[in-house]
């Protein structure tokens, strides 16, 4: 966009300049990009995971109870297994008295058999055994142990639970696409299962680039500063669902990045780099990545964030398994695997800019709807709430303003300000930690004034 | 309470029946209940942890910037580091010429002086040379290296990020019982920090008691039943914020409970037992805990959950580590533990009904909030809305009631149904795993009308 005013929000931290030399890439929308992305991120092809590490995730096949649930009849209180027939009298002026033959607890396999005037104590859950067709709780009786006197007459198949009522055996007791909650995991293994077949968590690489970025805690000499967006963005990856494998910070050298690459990529199904996506001399993510044709780098019509790439990095064609070898220059478009499809594409690959407004908000715009997809989940979006600003703000014109916002509520009224005192630049530590929501502001909106009604997306 | 009606939902599974003779224990209000958990559960005492594990966890620390943020004057821009008194003048008519004395990239120590006359192309993120009081970005120049065009006179200061502008060193960058979300994660890694004072998730034991229980996918014979509650309460556990240590099913035998809750307190800060709670014949959570004097058995009046017990763990004095010793017969009513105190109090204990539905609910009502303050957290309870009920249900008289329901939205109205068709029995498979929701029905209220207005606990 030559002659364009250049908005404050991409000109601190690691945003470099729009490219004066490159052939010119068309800008794309949000939602051209984002649709760009999703069209290429795939639900993860399912594997057996144990209940123990199922929370979160989604079904990809229907659950069938392996027995009938409760699997018998069984008692639901404490008490004792009686013929209704030998107690339809009983009444504390009319005690019964009968002998107990066994003692039946939860758990046991004992079945003896109920002859006319006998009992058996019972406790919750144990199996009811033939001949009894009544329960009658402790509060009843004497609590006998070889005789119990019965003081009052249970009704028809009293306190019985029959097998089956909960559910038949063969019943689909969840189905395909239900994500994974405790009370769904409870359900699987109520069902007898003890392993079920799910999508699993995408694993994501994250690095941070940039020959200036240093660990935290490290002391820095002149030219370095700490390394947070490997921290940013790793801990983003897990909210959003998925495995972060924080590699962290890696100099501007295209040999050391693209050997990390191509190492990772057998591993992880999606990386997600910061820094090096403009054109300074040193842009080294843009360097490595960009020749190979298959992640396309090109200005995204927002702000923060306007300069970033996305696409799939090219696996050879001997490791891909016996598929089809990738053309180079050619975006992956390999439909969503499936169990008997052993191909295995390479990660897809988003390539955020190095200032960390930018890259938090890129990974909320982009990448967090795509981990969920991979995740099969159809809830891809955060919600989005309507709030009146409080303390109104500029934006650029020709592009969607991503503004980090503080929430309060004033009565009925949800009111927003921006986190950071200055706008929407790159006041990480004064701003952006304690922003609870992103105002989005439409391309055509230049000035955003008090009282304005906003949409904003909930990120906490 | 003899002689009441007994309410359905505690008589299947394994509630079990009002003890006729013990003592008779006070019934509390869930309100109550709540408030005797909450006296007990202390945040955990702070540790210092990896910002690569603090997600979600409470700072319990302020953060001061360790430099200045960002530490040196550094360019907002890939360009040139000029005296802007030298291209004051410069235009596309009147471009001026500069020697180009060196290439600064981002994390160079280099400071070369720059004299009057002359420019060094500098990236962004690179330290600003002395003697250069503007940048020219490439935009503006024809991007030599040997020597450089410019056509283009900067603004004073263009383009220059300067030190301490987002923080001075010192500076909080964040404060003590911050919630540790991506974004203040960065802001710690920002801040030169790789560790920070964080409370601890706690660890929770989970443990299913009942001899019927096996292991989900095992085979059962009669009598016996998979165990799903230490599923389900595990994964209620780590959505909570808490670690789960699912230990699984355990037979009714009291010496096994006994030896294995011994083992546990040393190294979790809570346990989470489900079933056995009543007063059958083989109720071995009772059995062992009760006598202890540090865990009260009593009737909570809800439905479900109404048999449950809650306490602590009595540590032997020796393995307190110098702490006072327990007395016997009295809860510990220890404060908050502080970093400079090492001893060690028992853990919590959460005796829940073994019935899933009741098991669920009581982690709902009391557990989720006791983790969350140990964690640290002020937002102990989940949201509640206010829905239309769309098909009606009873309510217990005497108890508050907690049905879980499934939440549709109709328009503008929030409507709510049981999940299970039957109501809040126990129909694990057949409606808990659907619910999203808890509707919450006061102790008063006996019937639920189609068109009521019910408070709904979201919980999922």
């Amino acid at each position: 966009m030559p002659g364009a005013p250049r908005p404050t929000g991409d000109t601190h931290g690691h945003d470099r300049a729009a490219d004066a030399c490159a052939p010119p890439v068309s800008a794309r929308t949000v939602a051209e990009q984002l649709a760009a992305v999703l069209a290429e991120c795939h639900v993860l092809a399912p594997t057996q995971v144990s209940l123990d590490d199922v929370r979160g995730l989604v079904l990809a096949e229907d659950i069938h109870s392996a027995t009938a649930t409760p699997p018998f009849d069984n008692s639901a209180m404490d008490g004792y297994a009686v013929r209704r027939a030998d107690v339809l009298l009983a009444s504390p002026t009319n005690p019964i008295t009968l002998p107990v033959i066994a003692d039946l607890a939860a758990g046991t396999a004992e079945n003896p058999f109920i002859e006319p005037g006998r009992t058996a104590r019972i406790m919750t859950g144990a199996p009811l055994p033939d001949g009894a067709d009544a329960i009658v709780p402790i509060e009843g009786t004497d609590q006998g142990t070889e005789w119990v006197t019965i003081t009052v007459a249970p009704k028809e198949h009293a306190h019985i639970r029959r097998a089956g009522e909960d559910a038949h055996a063969g019943d689909t007791v969840l189905h395909a696409g239900s994500v994974l909650w405790p009370t769904r995991i409870a359900a699987a293994a109520s069902a007898g299962t003890s392993v079920v077949l799910a999508h699993p968590a995408p694993r994501v690489a994250v690095i941070s680039t940039g020959s200036e970025l240093v660990t935290p805690g490290d002391s820095t000499r002149r030219g370095q500063i700490p390394d947070s967006n490997s921290f940013l963005l790793a801990a983003a990856v897990a909210e959003a669902g998925g495995i972060p494998i924080r590699v962290g910070a890696v100099p501007d050298d295209e040999r050391t990045l693209r050997e990390l690459l191509s190492s990772l990529a057998e591993t992880v199904d999606a990386i997600v780099l910061s820094g090096g996506v403009s054109v300074g001399a040193y842009d080294v993510v843009k360097a490595v990545l960009a020749p190979l044709g298959t992640v396309r780098f090109g200005p995204v019509k927002m702000q923060p964030g306007k300069p970033q790439g996305f696409g799939r990095w090219p696996m050879p064609a001997d490791s891909a398994n016996g598929s089809a070898p990738d053309p180079a220059g050619e975006l992956n478009d390999d439909p969503s695997a499936t169990p008997g499809r052993p191909a295995r594409p390479g990660p897809v690959i988003f390539a955020l800019p190095g200032n960390p407004v930018s890259a938090y908000v890129s990974f909320e715009v982009f990448v967090r709807p795509a981990l969920r997809r991979m995740l099969g989940r159809t809830d891809l979006h955060r919600p989005t709430i309507t709030a009146t600003v409080d303390r109104g703000w500029r934006s650029p014109p020709g592009r969607a303003q991503y503004m980090p916002v503080i929430i309060d509520r004033d009565g009925e009224r949800t009111l927003v300000r921006p986190a950071a005192a200055g706008g929407s630049g790159s006041h990480l530590v004064a701003g952006l930690g304690q922003a609870t929501g992103l105002a989005i502001v439409s391309e055509s909106s230049t000035q955003i004034s008090d009282g304005d009604l906003v949409t904003v997306m909930l990120t906490s």
